[in-house]
């Protein structure tokens, strides 16, 4: 389970029934629309563009509990994304060789064989489908208080943009790789049909932007909003590192570069740069919240690579079947972004207590 | 409260009567001995040094609960820290007047002006000593499994090293500033000096090998290791990023190069390559755990900065006295060491469990 | 949610699609068999009995995920058990007229209004029907230390038994009143038509004994072995009070009556009596684990009541129609049965981790 | 750790150092007043009189962080309460023979010998006074919603009153015994002599009413009000029973009988009788709290007793020297007032967060 006031629990398989999602204190009274959540699931899914998995995942979504004439009802949600029928044969296979950097080898020895191998199992692309579902109740909290999450691709291989927020806003979903910089894409595009041609795949990098968030979210010592916000974000498959502000750049900045000197504008306290990325000592500053993660390349490539066989204990070869995406970071856009928003509103909720009871 | 099974609490303020931290689900029968921790603590203080701040915290420890005839009982053991007497009266002054990039300014909004703002309070430094304490504990019970943790600084400035892990065992705290390659101290250390004379800081990047984790460590899909991980580097003030294995590198890199392919040695699989930083889909595979945090460049500089004086609501200057440390990663290692400890054996003893039940 | 190790979340409504439940942290190995579950289930269905609700639950249970070629995985698992098309207008009648003691009333508030009331939402005894599938899987968990819970009537209004175990698990079962004493049974059938025909209901006394628990199950100050049971005893609807051992009637024992002396028996060390019922400082002591919950006779009943009009704000009179089930005690026996299965198993995993640091 | 918002974790021992209680999600801005919090400490000694345990704490009390300028800073709260220089040989005569019906025995087989057995360790009632500490905290939250919680004496052995919330109010303190029938207090003074000179001990039951709780505190179908206070409750040393309302009672009570028929009185709704003990469906609903704790007889008396030598394995007896407290329940009245207030507060602040969000 994650998070203290809003909260949520993942479940599901690839290849089995369904994947969904379990939300507990999710507060009564908002205003659920079935079209509106599939536009949302729609975003994971770049259809018209050729690079992403040929799997077509209608989502047919369900919910089981917790929504009631359109409107939740403050207990517990469950949504479902059925999986469609699905061949599972392939994976059968590849059973006892793993794919290198693929979870089948850690997941075999934890779980004691007993997990459900096919299609990566719960290690799959296919579990961030409902951390869009929840990402869209939390949007729905987070509205009420005016604050907006945008997530977009900064980076592809050696491509990259600055976009600014407006550009961000107006382009990311009109470009198929969600890459705001649409003069770029033409060529971005071809770049990644060429991977596709060499059964290749390439990381990228996901940077998000909050808007509008209160001065105060964030729990230290150990709730910081920045801790909770990395912890969440690990749940996304391949992502293998977590920034805020200035980041990694920090380390080759001085205090007097680094630092983020505050400014009076319009009656409020504001800093003039924003290397903090909006938290300060675990704590929002008021300023837009900006992290970047990066995702690694999908470790399905049609490459031969080395491995071993787990039953006959020698080393072996794999050829991964399948056209899979060249780059998964694009996928990632919709989920990075629900997953931020579902910790910023589990924090909102919590800072509301105190609000309430102190200014009151 | 962090962790599920190790369970950590931190509390204190820099000029209050003490730092501390609670313990919950330790096991019993694990030796205490006080010279061992004190010397644990001694790391975050590179006494001989020139560079760190002159505060000389004796660090007089206390036991108040949960250990008897030097062996934890079993029962929530709570170890505080003694501040000593400090002078605070040169905080009153800058009250209203927040230092750019520390917490002073979102403490003051969150806590509704009521928080113990003398030296930080809770958002100093400070608290990370007893993170060195949990630390401890935690080692112990690493140590039953022969799991190994240790940390150097990977960079300083442009400065960066890339050691062997016999380096990092035999140099870094041979080293002043927690730097194994030798050869490159002095010329370190007279750019910090430099650094210094012109009342400013630097950042840097702490590095994390930890050797010997059993694999199966993580419970995806929402408490995976390296999100668990994330989430408590966090904790330690200035760290604006966590990355594991190649990290931010993976975005250049494709799918074939960053792939680790498994071997079998010894009869065991390994992988040829450690891209992953020993984690793969949250759970740990076997290979040494790697992980980067960037620690920003101290915000408290001597160089005048632009601020706000919150009373007036007016834009006015400030300039922070004091020595204080050029580089703060440098007392970071032995905190960031400590954290990841208490990750692991968190998660370590929820292992434990499954294998209890699964091969007894 | 509910526990720590293998920890529970309940959802659903008496009148939405379904009812289930989520568990996470159960042990991946576990066998599992759709009929044995089926047949937990249809305890809770006294079926053949003319007492109960004539609600003809066919419960057809569909799991969701966490379980592959019927084992489970050690991932999150979810079974619902789906509703019938039911009939709800009735309850649109009474939207607005609580009836006395239900929880119509404070839900309407709590939630703002917003809570499906049709059949009493998440406050039907319907919710208890997903505790009895967590129950199942924790029971397969107690097998493997041999642990065994049961549940039994111990009092219907005036009538109580005092069974050996062996009656206790020979004839619950039988007895379409889980009354343990068969001699009484026809009586107290008798008994219960003569409370149906007055449109009226009464509450009973469920006890439960629990076998084989090893010493140590409980973690204090806080997480106490019966302060957890009590916690989730309170979960199943009506459950009013809770008492281990010779409980309330405590208040009237003398120390030397109360207390339970040491012997030792086939090289163990036992008490010869047990007013304790098992537990000790929250911890068990290896003696059976008994405890009593007390049923309130349901809330629904024919005979004409007071409430008030919520809309109008006026006093009024309710009747609530249908057929009810003069005694819920009686379906409660399975659910009290199961949820104490479940927090054992809970504590006993995380004593197992302990158990194999200290032993190996 | 117990709680979800406002957070409390008990350490410490008997004849250690100190108890204490660290306290996490407090809000910032609660006047805190030493003075006023030791005359709530000094609750649990009812010090005039001659039946309590000789042992004269005198609490010096100690706040290590969360405190600053005499407000609650919103940061972690740690008080303690140091222990006296204590004698503890005469533990270590019994350290292997457990007394009857005390926690030597478990804790032994628990913490595998490493337990700090002096005193009873964090078994001992001590602990119980770092829960007033918590209460404290707590009342002063619940005051700022004219929430009220009183606790008093209902039994001691045969003895048992039946008064008015005023009686309550004024005369439970008044009384050496908490109990708040004035008439009958010398009649079961004496008849607590008589069980002192025979060296004996009796249980009793602790009432506790709660007044002007909001409607809508509980979070079903988890975190109910009842269940969580429940467990609160067993944390204390003795409690073998909670019940609400009419409690076990409802055994024999027919449906007509239990329900609370709801009126209206000055424009609000309440109930008519209040069986229900002011909560549904784990819910607060408005009308008076009411629950009942028994306590057991104290485990130790100067009676021989059978119990076992676990170093020699045989049989043997024990007589528990020195002069204890004929009824502990006395001791635990302002213990359990605190724990039920440490609880609503839990909840009223989580109640608060919906409130705002949906009233603003």
């Amino acid at each position: 389970m994650l998070g203290k006031s809003f909260q949520t629990s993942f479940f599901g398989e690839s290849h089995g029934r369904c994947v969904g999602v379990l939300i507990e204190g999710c507060p009564p009274g908002i205003k659920v629309d079935l079209e509106e959540l599939n536009k949302e699931l729609e975003k994971r899914r770049p259809g018209g563009s050729i690079y992403v998995s040929p799997r077509r995942e209608e989502d047919r979504v369900e919910i089981l509990s917790g929504v009631f004439n359109e409107f939740t009802t403050g207990s517990p949600i469950v949504v479902i994304i059925y999986n469609k029928d699905v061949i599972s044969f392939y994976y059968e296979k590849i059973k006892n060789t793993p794919r290198p950097s693929h979870a089948d080898f850690v997941a075999r020895i934890k779980y004691y064989g007993y997990n459900d191998y096919r299609g990566g199992g719960i290690f799959s692309g296919r579990i961030t489908a409902p951390m869009v579902v929840a990402g869209y109740f939390a949007k729905k909290i987070l509205k009420r208080f005016d604050v907006e999450v945008y997530s977009y691709i900064k980076r592809i291989g050696k491509f990259e943009c600055n976009p600014s927020i407006e550009e961000i806003k107006k382009n990311t979903y009109k470009s198929p790789i969600r890459f705001p910089d649409l003069s770029k894409v033409e060529e971005i595009e071809n770049y990644l049909k060429e991977i596709m041609r060499e059964g290749d795949t390439i990381g990228g990098i996901v940077e998000t932007i909050a808007l509008n968030l209160p001065i105060g979210l964030g729990e230290p010592p150990i709730d910081t909003l920045d801790g909770d916000l990395a912890k969440a974000l690990f749940m996304i498959p391949a992502v293998k590192g977590v920034e805020f502000g200035a980041g990694f750049n920090f380390s080759v900045m001085k205090g007097s570069e680094a630092n983020d000197p505050y400014i009076i504008k319009d009656g409020k306290v504001l800093t003039l740069t924003n290397n903090s990325g909006g938290i300060l000592g675990g704590i929002s500053n008021g300023m837009p919240l900006i992290h970047r993660v990066v995702i690694k390349p999908a470790s399905s490539i049609r490459k031969k690579q080395r491995t071993v066989d787990l039953e006959k204990m020698k080393e072996t070869e794999i050829v991964v079947e399948g056209r899979h995406d060249p780059c998964i970071a694009i996928r990632a856009v919709p989920v990075v972004e629900s997953v931020t928003s579902i910790i910023i509103a589990d924090h909102l909720l919590r800072w509301l207590s105190w609000k309430e009871l102190l200014e009151k």
